[in-house]
C-alpha cells in the first residue's frame, strides 16, 4: 500500500526542480518514513500532492532509480529497494582557512600522462569519448564553410575573437540569463587560458585567492604557476559554497578573488541556485571582490539550462570563463571568457600570450551554435550523462567497500566518492594504474593534498562492460586497500 | 674599362657568402674606389678572384641590383648606378644601458588592429599573404588524413604535444645544427606562447632581461604582461648583437635572460654569422645566463639553412623558440620550443596554460613536413621574399626623402627604415592609417620608445601595384612631414 507524503512547494528557483523532488523523497527513505518494500506514490499522485509537472516528478524517480534506491515494478508502480547507508550523504567540507602555497603540479604532470592513456580504462581524466562528440557534423561543417574556412587559416585572427563567434557565444548565453554584447567576449585557447588570464589580471604572486573545497585542479594549477596562494573555502556537495563562512573569511581576510564552478561543479557535480547565486554575487559586490566563475559545465546540466552568478552582476566583477571542450571538441582547443571591468585588460593579455586562437576552429563553432546543431546535441547528451552517472553511481555502491559514499551530479559527467578513511587515495590510484585503469585521486582537488580517502570517477565515454568492470575492479582494490 | 678589385677570402662561415661579397662591394661603391658609371667585374672574373662560386656571386649582383646600387646592361655586364649616400647604412644602435619597464601595450593594442585591418594597405602586420601559404595543399592533407584527423580534434593532445610533430620538427631541424631528440620539444599555441612560458621559466616581475634593439615587439608585449624589466643591447643592422658591448653589460647588470633572435632578426633582418654564435653561446655559457632565441624566421633566409645559437649549446642553456605561423599558417596557432635543461618547468607551465594545442593542425603539419612539402614550399616563398624586399627597398629609396636608410634583410620579409630625424613615425604612421595604409612604427620596437624616426614595412603579400603605391604614399606623407 502505497505511503501518503506530504512534498513541500516547487522551490520555484528554477533549477533542478526534479532534484530538489528525488532530493525530498530521498530524505524520507534516509528517515525510514519510507521502508524498503513500500511502493512510492504514482506519478500522478505525487503530481498533484506536489505541483510539480509528470515529467518533473518523473524525471525524479529516475534518478531515484538510476541512485538504486527505488525500483520500478511492471504494472505495479516503484518501490522502495535500498536505504542509504546512515551517512551515506558526503558533509559540507571544512577546510583549514589558512591561506597556503598550492602544491599539486609534481603529482598532476605525472597523474595527466595516464589520463591521456588511451591504452587504460578511461576512468580519470574528464574527457568526454568520442560517441560524445559531434565531430562527424563538425567536420562536415568545415568542409562546407569551404571558402570562409580557407581564407580562415591564413591569417591572424583578432586577440579577442571572430565576431561571429563572439556573436554565437553571446546568443547562446541568453539562456544562461547573460546579455552580453559580442564584444563583451575574448575568446581563449580553451577555458584554461581563460582561468590563467583573469588570474593574470586581478592577482600577483603572494596574493591569495579563495577556491571551492574540493576544486576542479586545472583551477590550482593556474594558481600554482603564478605563486599565487589559495584559500579552500567549505563547500556543499549539493548546494556549493558556505555563504555564511564565505562571509566570515572576506570578515578576516583579504582576497584578491574567488573562483567558483556554479554549474555542475567539477568534482562534486552540484548546481547552486539561483538565489545562491544571487547571494553570492551580493557578497563579491559589497566587498568590491573579483568573482571568476567556471561555467565549463553549464551547458551540460541535467535540468534546464541554469543560470550563472554573471547573470546577477550588475558592476562586471563577475569574470564568467567557459569553453567547448566538454561538449564538442577538446583538441579544437576554443574557450572565452566575458570579463566584464576588466575586458580591455584580458585582451591585452590573450595578445601577449597567444596572439590568437584558432581561426577555422572559431568559424566551425560559430556555425555550428548558428545552425542550431549545438543545442540538439546537447539535449542528447546530457540525457546520455545522466544515465551513465547514475548507472556508475549503482556500480560504485554496489562494489565498494561499506562506508563508500559518493556525491550526487545533477550536471557534467564526473562522479566524486568518498571512501571509508583507512583508505589511501593515492595507494588506489597506483594500484588502478597498474591494473590498466586511470582514476583521479582526491588529493589534485586541493590546494592542501586534502581528500586523501576520495577519489574521482570520469563517465564521459559511453556506458560498456569495460566501463562497469574497471569501476568493479576499482572497488575490489579498495576493499583490499580498506582490510590492510 | 672594369675596376680590378681586391677581394677577401670567403669568411667560411658558411652563412651568405654571397651578402658577405654584396657588402664588400657596396664598400667599395661607398668609398668611391667603385663610381657611378664603372663597370664592375664580371661574374666569372669575380668568380675567380673570390673563390666563391658562380651562383654566389650572381645572387651577390642581384642583392646589389636589388639596392639600387648597380645595374645590368644587356651585353655589356654591371655598372655601378648609384653611390648610396653617406650615412646610408644603419649604424650600430646606442641606447641606454638603464634597466626599465616595458610600455608598448598601450600603443599595439591600438595598432594591432589596423595590423589585422584586411581594408588597409598590409605593410604594417609582419603577416604572410595568401598565396604565400600551402593553404590548399595542407587542407587536403588534412582531408586524405581522414580517420586519423577525425580520431585527433576529440581528444586532448598531450600537453607537450603530438609525438608525430615532435618527431618532424626534430627532424627538420638537423639543417639547423640541431640534433633534438622528439622529446626534447614542447608545442606550444604560435611562438608567443613559447616565448612567454621561457620567460616565466627563468624570470619573475621586477627581474631584468637583455634584448636587443630594435626588437620584435611580442618579445616585449611578453615582457610588459609579465613586469619584467628590459634593458636594450646594441645591435648591428647586419651582424647582430654587438658582442664587446654585452660582455661589458654582463659585467655589470645582472640579467635573468637574453632574448635574441639570430636568424632574420625581426625588424633588421640580419643573420648572424656561425662565429658569432658561437662566440654569443659561449659568453651566456660562462655566465650560466638562459639565452631564449626566437628562430621564428629562420626558415624564411634567403641563403641556405643558417645554424642556431642552439647548435652549439652543449649544457642546455639555449630556449630556441619558433612557429609555422610565418611559414605555413597563422591561424593554425602552432609554435613551439626546445627549452634544453627547462625542458620539464615548460611542460608544467604549457600544461597549466593552455592544456595543450589544437590536435588537427599538429598532424597536418607533422604530415606535410615529413611527405617533403614544407621544405619544397619554402624554397619557393623564401626566392619570392627575397625579391620583393629587394624591389620594396627600391621603391622606398626612390620615394622616401633624402636622408632615408633601408636595412639589409637577408631573410624573413620585413624592411626596417631610419628616416631623417626630423620625421615622427607616430605621426606618419597616423597619416598612413588615415590614407589607408597599415605600418609599424619604430617605437613598438624598444622598452622605452626609441627608433620615433624609424618605420618598419612588411612585404609579406605578393608585390603588387597597390603595394608599390602604398610604399610611394608613404614615402610622400614622409616629405610632408619633413618639411614641416
Amino acid at each position: 500500500m502505497p505511503v501518503s507524503i506530504k512534498m513541500t512547494q516547487p522551490a520555484g528557483d528554477g533549477t533542478a526542480a526534479y532534484q530538489s523532488l528525488a532530493d525530498e523523497i530521498r530524505e524520507l527513505i534516509e528517515a525510514g518514513t519510507l521502508r524498503v518494500g513500500d511502493r512510492i506514490p504514482s506519478i500522478r499522485r505525487l503530481r498533484q500532492q506536489s505541483s510539480r509537472s509528470i515529467s518533473t516528478v518523473l524525471h525524479a524517480y529516475q534518478v531515484l532509480e538510476g541512485m538504486g534506491l527505488i525500483e520500478a515494478r511492471p504494472q505495479s508502480g516503484y518501490y522502495v529497494k535500498r536505504r542509504p547507508s546512515a551517512g551515506s550523504t558526503i558533509a559540507c567540507s571544512d577546510p583549514s582557512s589558512t591561506p597556503r602555497a598550492v602544491n599539486v603540479l609534481d603529482r598532476l604532470t605525472r597523474i595527466n600522462r595516464e589520463m591521456c592513456d588511451p591504452a587504460l580504462v578511461p576512468l580519470g581524466g574528464a574527457h568526454p569519448g568520442k560517441p560524445m562528440l559531434p565531430m562527424r557534423q563538425l567536420l562536415r561543417l568545415e568542409r562546407t564553410l569551404g571558402r570562409v574556412a580557407r581564407r580562415g587559416a591564413d591569417w591572424y585572427e583578432f586577440p579577442a575573437g571572430a565576431l561571429e563567434l563572439q556573436q554565437a557565444i553571446a546568443s547562446h548565453y541568453i539562456d544562461a540569463g547573460c546579455t552580453f554584447a559580442p564584444e563583451d567576449i575574448v575568446v581563449t585557447c580553451g577555458a584554461q587560458e581563460a582561468l590563467v588570464l583573469c588570474l593574470r589580471a586581478v592577482a600577483k604572486a603572494g596574493d591569495v585567492v579563495g577556491v571551492e573545497s574540493p576544486t576542479y585542479f586545472g583551477v590550482l594549477q593556474a594558481m600554482e604557476s603564478l605563486s599565487i596562494r589559495a584559500v579552500e573555502l567549505p563547500t556543499h556537495p549539493q548546494h556549493g559554497l558556505d555563504l555564511d563562512r564565505l562571509r566570515r573569511t572576506l570578515a578576516r581576510q583579504k582576497l584578491k578573488a574567488l573562483i567558483v564552478s556554479t554549474n555542475a561543479q567539477n568534482p562534486l557535480g552540484f548546481v547552486t541556485s539561483d538565489e545562491h547565486k544571487r547571494e553570492l554575487t551580493r557578497i563579491i559586490t559589497r566587498q568590491r571582490l573579483p568573482l571568476i566563475e567556471d561555467d565549463v559545465y553549464g551547458d551540460l546540466t541535467h535540468g534546464p539550462r541554469p543560470r550563472t552568478c554573471k547573470a546577477y552582476d550588475e558592476e562586471g566583477l563577475v569574470m564568467l570563463c567557459s569553453s567547448f571542450s566538454k561538449s564538442l571538441a577538446p583538441g579544437m582547443r576554443i574557450g572565452w571568457c566575458a570579463p566584464g571591468r576588466w575586458r580591455e585588460q584580458i585582451e591585452r593579455l590573450k595578445f601577449s600570450s597567444t596572439i590568437a586562437s584558432h581561426t577555422i576552429a572559431q568559424q566551425v563553432i560559430a556555425a555550428y551554435i548558428k545552425q542550431g546543431g549545438y543545442v540538439r546535441h546537447l539535449r542528447k547528451i546530457t540525457r546520455i550523462y545522466e544515465q551513465q552517472l547514475c548507472t556508475a553511481s549503482n556500480t560504485v555502491l554496489e562494489s565498494f567497500p561499506a562506508g563508500t559514499n559518493v556525491a550526487h551530479p545533477v550536471g557534467g559527467f564526473v562522479l566524486w566518492i568518498e571512501l571509508p578513511r583507512t583508505i589511501d587515495a593515492m595507494a588506489l590510484y597506483e594500484r588502478s594504474a597498474a591494473a590498466g585503469i586511470s582514476i583521479a585521486p582526491g588529493p589534485i582537488f586541493s590546494p592542501s593534498g586534502r581528500y586523501q580517502h576520495h577519489i574521482r570517477l570520469s563517465i564521459g565515454h559511453p556506458w560498456s562492460p569495460t566501463l562497469a568492470a574497471g569501476i568493479r575492479r576499482v572497488g575490489e582494490l579498495a576493499k583490499e586497500l580498506s582490510v590492510r
